[in-house]
């Protein structure tokens, strides 16, 4: 067994939380959650492929200490929506859970950014905590109190920042995630590499994920960036945009068919390719990188047979309705060398021209 | 004309924010969101009723400075809810609004807890503006940043806290508000004197109404005690429970009454008369300060013709599903002495007895 690896996201000190990242960390859950003084009614949300794998473990575990309910929605990006978070709203009501509540996420971002929204929401605010169980959002979407869900023109156009009390990421649990979904989360994690850390991107051409302790350092890795870039810039006023590397034109692919053709990210990945043409149509990276970029999505297998046809015309569309475009104007995260990136406005010619190319 | 007072609310520097109280302050509207920073395109939040007062108004001057549209809701409490929240969502995307947007609640407590709910969520949050228009708004809602939306199983069930930028009240808009809603408002004013002032509530049964002057110190004083209990507790952990007095068996006339029979403040007056009751139960005060406080209400013309009949279980099933309910018990707000408030757990029992004296 790998020691339980320790990251701490940096607020003002009552919302400072922990990462913990280790071997059967759902065994712990119940004592992890009396150790931060938590008291109430638990709900465990997650959805029912997930439940099937690790709900009732998790449940039993926190029966230990706590009163715990548990609410499955159906597994999918199409269910991230208001009215689905209308039924949880509901279900909590009847069973009154009161302020003390305790809103525990046991799945991937889907699960939880709707989970935060509801612990955000839910008498204006009761306590959450994150198990994520998928590679995407142990690296991502776990850390850092983004929530929220979509509506028919956007992805999370509805949320709240909302901070966690606790992440807990077992690795254990990415035993049972489809090989497409891990490599899903490699892209984000790649993602980090090239916007923030050279060295950690260098590293990501040779690491294996057979190895625990690899694997470790990698999700680890991940959510430091993650905490740090957090931290400076907890809800997105400048710096934390560069997070969003690749999720200009990912958001917009994934929008344009409905959630149910790319998985988050292949979209991320394509959007990135996207952002490093622009990059090097702005001559801030050369060539090379791309396809140093595309070398890497060959080794650990991304976007190998994913088929990729679009309108323009609706992609374009769907990107002005991006959270970050400003008076009418596409903002892109590009590459100004590998390890540093830049939030830049993008003429929408450029955009087409680029698009035309992945 | 008065001068304008000011009153601030102290949060962390980034979120403190000003209370403007003045004659005719809808005209510099424009000028005081410019003198803010801020940028983008204005959506006025309003009802149909308070529309076509000063709807146009408040749209030409903002139109000075800013591209502004205004959406209209029906007015009433039963529309404070998530479908209408959906329907003002469905509007911002659809006219694209950005990060940029001010949101400006021009109405009662229905608009600003929901137009504030709406600034909160929208894209995770855009700037947010209050101009309340009645006294019940200017003298509480408005001010704190509480906002939310009610549930059928409950009053602001759903909802996050959220600070405005700027509250700006017109002293003006009073002249066209009804009398029921004048008097509702005056419910929450003679509340904080009970909790907090005794000077206050004392000077209460002798100020004129009729005179400017005599209105802004009254409203001022009202935002300076919330001001200053916000700024000490914003979340509620404790101390701002105390602004909630009279609300716990209001909240539930209300709710019993779908909203209909009750304004808010009959509610908070009524569940005063309870609060007091109890609190003469528990020897804090004597039973001259409830005839005090019932003379008051007559002098300034509250509860006058109310009729008041109830399911008493119904009432304490309603009373359960309360925000501040913990653990299954029912959490009351008592008068220590006049101008000193406390929160205690009341047995069912108490609470039984009680209700059948109001």
């Amino acid at each position: 067994m790998v020691e339980v690896a320790v990251v701490k996201v940096h607020l003002d000190k009552a919302r400072s939380y922990p990462i913990l990242i280790g071997q059967d960390l759902l065994s712990s859950a119940a004592w992890q959650l009396k150790k931060l003084g938590l008291k109430g009614k638990v709900l465990i949300l997650t959805n029912t492929t997930v439940a099937k794998f690790y709900g009732k473990k998790l449940e039993q575990v926190l029966k230990q200490n706590y009163t715990c309910l548990t609410y499955a929605v159906p597994d999918g990006e199409v269910y991230k929506n208001l009215s689905t978070v209308q039924k949880i709203y509901d279900f909590l009501l009847k069973n009154k859970y009161d302020r003390q509540t305790i809103i525990v996420a046991l799945g991937g971002g889907v699960v939880g950014d709707m989970a935060g929204y509801v612990a955000g929401t839910y008498l204006r605010g009761v306590s959450f905590v994150q198990v994520p169980t998928t590679l995407l959002a142990q690296v991502d979407s776990s850390v850092g109190g983004k929530t929220g869900v979509n509506h028919p023109l956007g992805k999370n156009m509805i949320g709240v920042f909302y901070q966690p009390k606790l992440v807990l990421i077992d690795l254990n649990v990415l035993s049972t995630l489809p090989e497409r979904e891990f490599l899903s989360g490699l892209a984000e994690v790649i993602k980090y590499g090239l916007i923030y850390d050279r060295r950690f991107y260098k590293y990501l051409g040779q690491f294996s994920r057979e190895k625990v302790r690899d694997l470790q350092k990698i999700i680890k890795r991940c959510c430091e960036i993650k905490a740090s870039v957090v931290a400076k810039d907890e809800k997105e006023y400048g710096l934390r945009a560069i997070l969003n590397f690749g999720h200009t034109v990912g958001h917009a692919l994934e929008a344009y068919t409905n959630y149910k053709k790319f998985t988050h990210g292949e979209g991320v990945a394509l959007g990135m390719v996207a952002a490093m043409q622009l990059s090097i149509d702005k001559k801030y990276i050369t060539s090379d990188e791309l396809q140093r970029l595309l070398m890497l999505y060959r080794r650990v297998g991304l976007l190998e047979k994913t088929d990729i046809k679009f309108n323009l015309k609706k992609i374009i569309a769907l990107m002005l309705q991006d959270k970050k475009v400003k008076n009418g104007q596409i903002n892109f995260v590009l590459i100004k060398k590998i390890g540093k990136a830049v939030v830049e406005p993008i003429s929408q010619e450029l955009i087409q021209k680029v698009m035309l190319l992945i």
